[in-house]
């Protein structure tokens, strides 16, 4: 894709300071235990991260067991923001990746820590905002979740005994990003132009129009089965990596699909 | 490295069933709290290493603690060995590594832990057995432990917060040591299933299906134009990599939205 006349306008506005190379936000649904954000944030520091954001810590927030377990990182977890839900946690940025240990019954794509590490480099350097999700200590991200990532990073593990705790679930992705800028260049590029890439909350945009229109035309009228129709369905559009541009084709062509006037010289 | 003259001795006596392929030893020399013994034990554990060596735990021998932190990796804390000096604990071995976080004032090789892990791998396999030491929670290594390894293990971290939590250390290390086994592979998968991945000949009759639907809503009206709009709409399912199922899906939706019958009562 090549650059557009909208570039100026995208480039002037949301894209602003997003070029900051800072590295992927680390992003904690639901954690349970203090001690675990302390030492989560404590990972993310020895790894140069510093962008903690969580959704509805269980014990509320502040939490002091979170500064104690810190020791030194309590930069981190006293510059944390809280989110309301995972949604709203990623809506600014570009790229999701979704940390999980078990296999899940969605298609998406699928990245050891360091390959993803290497992705992510390539992308932070372009200017691209990213966030890990990480689960609930004992559930993991549910489906829901999951289906706000654009791909999976899973750690190849003893398959007899997977479960790692969050704290060190945190630090191999951590330590996958740091080792990545240790080493020169990456040899991967990601295209530019098209608007830049799309936002999570051009995503939103897109799958609120194109649910609402599928509601209305019947296609997820069998109640039981919509919420997994809707993620396998935000799921193929999450795994293409849409630019700004794209996002606006496709909402186009909803639109022109479900306002389509019936002419009757037309046969089907 | 090659085999040299002490080789065949070593074959003949202490080397006898050591071929064992299990990957390194770990010896925490003098660990203090049980938990951080549990933690690494089930950071091993992930990363398929299961021989753990205590040298004097400062809170004795065994610690409920420790097997209470293990979670499902108790089996390696039961097994575990403790000894009355590191130099008891290494004996057997026959290169040890010794895990540091701060630079020394001694001449010994330094390698990353991806590197060790490489290094350790060949050894394994060739029958040697190998050990790697961790320090005190607080105080690391002492320079006499440090004079029994033959080199060091250090993590490249963010200069200004090096200090790795002990079962984090362990981590990185046993994790390395995992990944240097994983051979073969890209790092990159899609998940499966949802009858396997769509052939061109499944793409080609969903993009004439969308076509055929977007011409008849005026979409592609401007005939000029239509050709590179066709390419980049196609281009964003190209990219989504689809299965089947999701072929069959995206037909749905285009039927549906494309025949939905205009009810009077509903507001856009």
């Amino acid at each position: 894709m090549r650059a557009t006349a909208s570039d100026k306008f995208v480039k002037g506005n949301d894209r602003t300071g997003t070029a900051r190379g800072g590295g992927p936000a680390v992003i904690l649904v639901q954690p349970q235990l203090g001690e675990n954000i302390g030492t989560a944030a404590r990972a993310m520091l020895n790894c140069g991260l510093t962008e903690l954001r969580l959704v509805k810590p269980r014990d509320g927030w502040p939490n002091d067991r979170a500064i104690a377990a810190a020791s030194g990182a309590d930069a981190v977890v006293e510059a944390a923001r809280v989110f309301g839900s995972t949604a709203e946690a990623v809506t600014d940025l570009h790229r999701v990746y979704a940390a999980s240990a078990r296999p899940r019954d969605m298609i998406q794509r699928v990245l050891t820590p360091r390959s993803a590490a290497m992705e992510m480099r390539a992308r932070d350097a372009a200017g691209e905002r990213i966030g890990v999700l990480f689960g609930r200590e004992k559930a993991g991200l549910n489906n829901d979740d999951m289906a706000l990532a654009d791909c999976v990073i899973e750690a190849r593990l003893n398959p007899a005994y997977r479960s790692l705790n969050l704290a060190q679930a945190v630090l191999l992705v951590a330590y996958e990003w740091y080792e990545a800028g240790q080493t020169g260049t990456t040899g991967t590029r990601v295209t530019q132009g098209a608007g830049g890439p799309a936002s999570k909350a051009d995503l939103m945009g897109l799958f609120g129009h194109l649910e609402r229109e599928l509601d209305r035309c019947g296609f997820l009228r069998v109640a039981e089965k919509r919420p997994s129709m809707v993620r396998n369905i935000r799921n193929i559009f999450q795994r293409a990596g849409l630019m700004k541009q794209e996002v606006r084709t496709l909402r186009g062509i909803i639109t022109c699909l479900s306002t389509r006037q019936h002419r009757g010289n037309e046969d089907r």
